[in-house]
């Protein structure tokens, strides 16, 4: 076991680092493996500067360092290795946990599947969350005031992309049981359940839009398909890890957005959300 | 072993079942373990009906069906499950061939990464290669003639994103060496590969963009930072991994869009790819 712990740089509030917090959070790793360092100044709205700690390594956040141990000491002497996308570092961890490695908590489940079939259940879902994400920068690009260019029309267009992703899912949940994933209910989170929570939670929470509210009409679908705007099965799941304790967020590890970045995030330009249902909360 | 062929239903020529083509011709998987079947109709540019088939399950393409075996016989009778993501469809016949399992050809190497750090380094490509492809879906739909909203200056816009993501891949690829997949190189390709390629190849034959090729002057990026618009370590891989077998496009195959949509892919609107350097080829 090492006893010098691996770094994580991040931006706590921000969507994909978020991602990672509730992970380490699910699977109670500590600091003193995995030392969070929030690379955020809500004094000042950008880099926090730790003294005592090495530098940010250039690149987007998060990013994974782990220390190359250069003997039998465990001690680092050699410099870091870095791992500089969510996912990547959320499975890295996970793989130490599954095998109960390097003072790693043994996982008392597989949070990315036991089987080929559920691993590939879970890659689903982890595949839409991620389109939901990334589609989610257009949609805030022209639609909010966090965005670059006002382009309201636009913004309608992408969040049709978005609410593809999370109508698929809804049918894939059709007869999910979501109470299990409560806090004390006994069922098993996964991979493929944080991203999409996370996804769920930052567009409601920073953004001030409850993704999970449809206008429960039919609508016409980004390939003029008609569809119902519906999700219970979302509302639900999100209701149910949303009482985990791994989802709550606080204000003082720096899960919560200042309240000046909120306040941008939360302006969408007139006629941006007005037919897609996804009204702000 | 099964005597019951897994199906998988494809656009062949379309960007997600892409990925799944390049992945089976690579890794040498024949017809008598997956049996293709083709759903596009170049007749009718819609669905291809073939008669002596189960019909195509609902949803979006790739979708994979697996037999559920139903006896001793190995002999389906009891319907199939199905995979309905490229990624996830990919790493469950995958870890088939790894094992060497059902008949799959056992692999020579993984392409999902030997040790937790190649993997994460394989993750991490994926990952971007996905953000180029959903961003991708961005800058058509604003700035060609298959999106559904003309609207040059958001098309803009998400290019600089997608352009991140490459900008990223082409730093941590800085010394890779390239030559060596080249066919017969005898390099390793991995899934991350697979992934970038296919974006490369259908950006370039379909839309007519070479995204390999910037403007080799410095630019503002989506954060308005300064970045070398340049990319020559993704050109030397898209040229060295388009010599592969697997990287060919087989008109017999369906392998290339109808002239007809091909035509409307490479119709740029004034003004959309102006600033991003990526002409059209």
């Amino acid at each position: 076991m090492s006893n010098v712990p691996w770094l994580l740089y991040t931006y706590a509030w921000m969507p994909y680092p978020r991602r990672i917090s509730i992970y380490l959070r699910e699977k109670n790793i500590p600091e003193s493996l995995i030392r969070i360092i929030d690379c955020w100044d809500p004094a000042t709205e950008g880099m926090l500067r730790e003294e005592n700690l090495p530098a940010k390594p250039a690149g987007s956040l998060p990013i994974l360092a782990i220390p190359n141990h250069g003997g039998a000491e465990g001690h680092s002497d050699k410099g870091y290795t870095y791992i500089r996308q969510s996912v990547a570092i959320i499975k890295y961890i996970d793989e130490h946990c599954d095998q109960g490695i390097l003072g790693f908590p043994k996982s008392e489940y597989s949070m990315a599947g036991e089987s080929a079939i559920e691993r590939a259940r879970i890659t689903e879902i982890c595949a839409l969350a991620d389109d939901c994400l990334t589609g989610w920068n257009s949609v805030r690009t022209f639609g909010s005031a966090a965005g670059a260019l006002e382009d309201p029309a636009a913004s309608r267009q992408m969040m049709k992309w978005v609410k593809r992703s999370l109508q698929t899912i809804e049918q894939w949940w059709n007869d999910r049981d979501m109470q299990i994933l409560r806090i004390g209910g006994g069922g098993q989170v996964n991979l493929g359940d944080i991203l999409l929570f996370q996804f769920l939670q930052f567009t409601k929470e920073d953004y001030g839009v409850d993704m999970t509210k449809g206008t429960k009409t039919v609508v016409k679908d980004a390939y003029d398909r008609e569809v119902l705007d519906d999700y219970p099965k979302l509302a639900e799941f999100y209701e149910a890890f949303g009482s985990r304790d791994s989802a709550m967020l606080d204000g003082d590890r720096g899960d919560v957005a200042p309240e000046s970045v909120s306040k941008v995030m939360k302006t969408w330009w007139e006629g941006s959300l007005a037919e897609s249902g996804a009204l702000p909360v």
